[in-house]
């Protein structure tokens, strides 16, 4: 079965590629959309933008690599961006052209028509953007940047509806894939999220007048805002400041939001679907508790992202928490290492094992998920350096055995591990003493499906574990990539 | 009770001033310390510098503000380090000249003696450096930088010792105060603590023939080099191929270890006195639990430093832990707050408070010290907006009450909480439904001191808690401030 | 008589708006592209960009503020731009949208078309674009920068031509004003000047197979290439590695090449029209002496503009030729005032009288042009506060009356002191004993018209000075500009 | 004869190493220092610096690397400047250790001593300093910088007078060379001269109460400072608000000023010892005219050094003067060259030939000096190629046969095309038709000795011509460096 996928990031991690984030009605609204990407950093690190519009300066707008606490907090590049109107994006990295990311490629991006300026954002992946985009070249479009965004733009600008929000419909109709949207007018926050509500969008109210839209919820409360609701899935919600219109401009179906949002990529301090995002990772480790008990000395996270299932195991299993390996936080994601000595130690300038815990204890390390295996290897490795009696790996999600198209950078599928071998053969691979995965129908009870996955109507996109693609990857297809069930 | 002391930093925590590492007997020393430093980042964060001696290049150094992660593993400025012994330093800041740090502060020192160069570096806090400076400038010394180190450099120079080691000798038993230095010369290493011990200093091997010293264990582990012993306080350690030589230059006394370290300076994953940071911090929690118990429904830590004592205390309580704070990962040290607007926002830049687990619960928050309390009533102030029924605060040290002369940046005494309140005082102005901070002699419990502190010889140096100094602080006096004790 | 024409910069000088160099069949050519930009800085200074193919790595391109030498030097840059055909602009600012410019009005400007790419830059001004944009934007182009020559990139994406040449021809076609282009395919290097030919465009050889493209000559020596010929008035041509290829896509007419090139853009290095630059300014000099002579000491001129008509006027009047004016040669553009006592001292940080030299005497000062007049106050102003006994100006072309609308940054129609006062009057407001232009007569004798400007049939275009408009600058129409004579 | 000497520069031209600048009565005198330093940037562009005093501020100091336009003109670093008594330092390099310049080897250097501080800088070369830093460091002192300079500083720490210009008089006593010191403290602007007043200094006034400092006058012209004397030879001047008082600490002996700064070094518009710089230097252009005669066509000068010789050559000669070689005004010093390929092109990045004027013609080209001969080869083979039909050199300066230790980055001795081959080898080496240096005596005739240079008694240090060192180099000798002749 020859698989040609390729991704511009081949490390061990799953990456989400974005988070979004407007807001109208406030003063300085720019300061506010800052302080709200600050919040959905952990969506995107490696560049932002704002875009805002004033009534006398018009359309503003700044794109910067790096994070939003380097560059959007300066007063100089502040006061260029005024306003009470203003929507932001954080991105991981792009599905573009050639690897590297221009910086024209940063979100959102801005338009002229001849009705007025247009600003959009976008989390998620159109999977027939390729098609789109010959065709419109075909046309006459001359493209600017790499990004699948481009292509809505495109479709707008040829669109013979007479308003913006009606010309975004028109553009929306024509793509496919997963997309949580935020755009702006002159005087229009707008939101859209895909039919299948695959990626997340919130609404929430700020001040006397504000409205806001966001990623996740942490970043409502960051600027002090109040949780409003989610915009639905195929809602078009459009906020004023006399208040929020809402249109259906899609065909409904059933949703499916990505059950990967609650496993890994959202902040714990999140709700999402009226859940914490916190009790349901530690409810996962309860199940893992359940599923795959063990006797042990401690249970560690293997930090940060697998703390919540860890506190989760332990309370269920009765297995003393401890924090067995400690993070370096003044990690960044820019530590070049200058030598083959240095690249050599790998994990360990972001991890280091507490050796004084684990010596001579059985320890139940608790991860959020394997994705290569590689990292899995080299914490195992430390951990028994560190004199671990026994390590038995537990992780808190189902094997990730198939690539998303929706919005996540996954690596090619022969670099999974787990689709390439079996439970037992990872857990020979990484060589511990015992490694479970979480089962699928425990990790949907923990996000509360009582009653496990439904297999004729699954309630979220778990496509990454079951290969079943609520959306037809178009794109994909064309290169070759067979999917086992496309619903 | 006048007391006229100013510090150049006005935050609400308290900041080590240094970290060390050196090493010798191995290729590409200035790497092994570029990692060690970035190992020992949390001990100083404004700058860092690096010397390294190679014998075709001689001494070669390299200052930068900035973490190492940005500067010191760039292949360019590497590549100027070259040698087998080299040496290097963070620092948080400067008791110097101004205010700002110059980056002629940065150390570590270096001055080329008749015998040949010495690079010199240390942690800790003369205090005797005014009175020194002032006589040396009288005999003709001239001053380049605001750094108590440099006194060591001129006391040096002065010497009518032969050899660098000599001269250290007899420059650091004309200073006062608290210092484990690192120094290095064309061939050897060296390593000193003051006579009481106040600020740590370890002594590792690796590979064959190398021999490491850095301030904490977690630096030996980043490299993966075996932990030997503690340099001893007042020892003297020569390290170079051949071996360790040991001396002990200065009058023997008691040792007085900095107790601080066990409740926040160092990591977690140190080991210090044989004893992990780690349990000793979960051991406090544990005190603090049997000390000051409450009816709640949750214990929380405030993150990082509490998460530790709040495990303990939960562990020992038997009331389930959770993280019902979280800590923004993507905050620096230099998020500039663009307008007022953010500026109030303070501390929710940084934390997040868990809604969906607090509210309606009541809440133990556990927090690893108490400085000015600002952060404590904003602290209380998200977490009850957040809903919860009951906030009680537990502290893993005792009231944080005198100024540290030793290496420590404490705010001005009469900005200290403690110092001017009651713990019912406190409690009522940062405004919970209790608040308890563990005794001085729980603390010393849970160091190891099963029976307690004995005040006729204390174990540590505790002064910030007991207002018993170990070293007079002679340039102090100076300036007015009246002490409790002198030892 | 109300005229609404605003411009970007308001300085005393007129300015080029750009130069372009194209070069194929040399290995690593962009590196040629550098050097040839870097010998064509003159004519802009703000920016500058390249864009390369190579079979292997594509099209590649590079954009940056700031000169050449700093820019295009750099080695880790170059190698980003591979291959054996390269183009590339300066420009010296942007008749954009809000008068700063974005890298992305940086040309050349680059597009991916269904026949594959295109890069393309041109020096020269369309004098439709506003026009053009909005019948463009109407039919659903997207534009991305405030360059004019983004209209000629999207009027090709809509050619229904096969080829990207004669899509080229096809969109030239539409336009109108004044232009010299360069252009490449990914085999082609294509060069086009405007029916009128008013901006310069050279061909040249290098090595054995290689053809260059470049507004000077002085762009030619710099690479050791041989001038071949000019790009005829209304040509295209196409240059591989067969050779070139000549077509003649626009209407014949009579070429108007601009005068203002001889007077000051080109380097007096440079060879246009088969006469030298240098020694047509230094006849302008000659025939000033004869059409304005008067009795004085030394003839100086204003550096470095005015130093070969200085030296022809010194030789033909038999007045010695002095310095007597001293430029700063470290002056950069960029010499940023830092208070309003140094921003009083204007004109001095740049030029410095020589009073030794001057005190005194009778001093002729030349100049190329006067456009707001105020530096020539200022200048005056230095020169008598140096004791000068009388000052006569001669200003080597005539009156600057008329804005440019063919490339060339001209103030405000109000700005133009000879659009408001006689030759008298500003002879008053400069406050000399005599000042002088020479006539558009002597001008076009030392141009090589020997029998001076036939007012049926001008060989140049000359409408700074006659307002006599070659081109119908249709925008400015639409704004109010009323024009003298429309050819 | 084994000569030793090496110099970190190798290229072929000669350079000044600093220009100094002081002012004292005026407000903001840095703004002062900033512009007297860029009218001085042609003695030293490698970087520079200013310190102030400000009653309220104390001494505040910047140093930068590049040039004075690029850094001190940013109202940022300005404003951390105040005060009404400031000075400033432009270098070229250092003779300093290893060949890079440190930050901290820029001046005006500072020190704290025990009655106040004070900033120094100097233009000059110690010659004793290497002696000088042995004995000081054999006594205790540290050195922080290579810079001569640092041993006044320690010098003045170990005096024991009780002012700081007693001090002064004391360090300056004990070395020996070419200086000329600019020095402050909290109230007195002070100037000194060595006794032989090899390097320049100039005293001005500005505004009602300022005194100003400055290696030349074009740096009192860019203030609007009045000329008001030099500061003598072996003098000392001490300028405060009340006036100018004037020591003479040296033994006194006849001044022996440097003749290269009338032939290189010195602006064109400064006036040095009652004579127009440039004035001088045509003066040697017309002794050239009568020494070395020549049938031609055309007089051109090297530019821009060469200028000023080949307009009194013109003059002199009736040869009528044009300017065949045209330099490139965007040149910087950091044109970093990426490829072997344009390595090769060296000069002409730099120089371009005027081939229109030159072609077919016989040309005299003027240039200043000849120090290794390749520049002139370049020159040659560039206007040959141009189609010269003869080219005749004519040499402004004597054949440059030795190095100079007063302040002046000569190469070594072996690499002096003069020093090893006689007039008519170095035509034949260069490879033009004929080649002529001007006389030592029509040297001196042109700087106003009618005379010419009497040898018992030489009115100039022109040791680089005749090897007459006025002052021992004792630290040259050390290294067996063979002086001719001693004063």
């Amino acid at each position: 079965m020859p698989i040609v996928l390729s991704h511009p990031f081949d490390d061990d991690e799953l990456h989400e590629e974005c988070g979004i984030f407007g807001v109208t009605g406030v003063q300085d609204a720019a300061n506010f959309v800052a302080l709200g990407l600050h919040a959905l950093q952990h969506r995107g690190q490696e560049a932002g933008g704002i875009v805002s519009y004033d009534q006398a300066a018009g359309f503003s707008e700044a794109r910067r690599f790096g994070y939003v606490r380097d560059n959007f907090t300066k007063a100089s590049l502040m006061e260029t961006l005024p306003g009470s109107l203003a929507i932001g994006h954080v991105r991981y990295s792009t599905a573009g052209s050639k690897g590297t990311t221009a910086i024209r490629d940063v979100q959102p991006l801005f338009a002229e028509f001849a009705m007025g300026g247009c600003a959009i954002a976008h989390n998620g992946n159109l999977t027939n953007a390729v098609a789109l985009r010959e065709e419109l070249i075909r046309h006459g479009s001359i493209f600017q940047s790499g990004s699948d965004t481009e292509c809505i733009i495109h479709l707008m600008a040829r669109s013979i509806q007479k308003t913006i929000p009606e010309r975004i419909k028109d553009a929306l109709r024509r793509v496919e894939g997963a997309f949580s949207v935020v755009a702006m007018t002159r005087s229009k926050l707008i939101g859209v999220r895909d039919a299948l509500g695959v990626r997340p969008l919130m609404l929430g109210r700020v001040g006397e007048t504000g409205w806001v839209l966001a990623s996740e919820t942490c970043a409502l409360d960051i600027i002090g805002a109040t949780f409003e609701r989610e915009v639905e899935p195929g809602e078009m919600v459009i906020c004023t400041e006399e208040g929020v219109e809402s249109f259906f401009p899609f065909q409904r179906v059933k949703p499916r939001f990505c059950v990967f949002e609650y496993v890994y990529f959202s902040r714990p301090d999140s709700v999402i679907g009226g859940q914490s995002v916190y009790e349901t990772r530690r409810r996962i480790g309860e199940e893992l508790a359940k599923e795959a008990p063990v006797e042990a000395d401690l249970v560690c996270p293997v930090p940060d992202s697998g703390t919540p299932a860890a506190i989760g195991f332990s309370q269920q299993s009765g297995i003393p928490y401890a924090m067995g390996i400690i993070r370096n936080q003044y990690m960044g994601r820019t530590f070049i290492e200058p030598t083959e000595q240095i690249r050599n130690m790998g994990v360990r300038l972001k991890l280091n094992v507490n050796r004084a815990i684990v010596q001579g204890k059985r320890v139940v390390l608790v991860d959020d998920s394997v994705v290569r295996g590689t990292t899995s290897q080299k914490i195992r490795d430390m951990i028994m350096d560190a004199g671990a009696a026994e390590v038995h790996f537990r992780i808190a999600s189902p094997p990730t055995m198939w690539p998303c198209f929706y919005g996540v950078d996954t690596p090619d599928r022969s670099k999974l591990i787990a689709a390439r071998m079996s439970e037992e053969e990872i857990r020979e691979f990484i060589g511990v003493d015992s490694l479970k995965f979480v089962s699928l129908d425990g990790l949907y009870r923990a996000c509360g499906a009582e009653e496990g996955r439904d297999p004729r109507a699954p309630r979220f996109c778990d496509a990454c574990f079951s290969g079943e693609y609520p959306v037809r990857p178009s794109d994909m297809i064309d290169t070759g990539f067979k999917l086992k069930v496309v619903a």
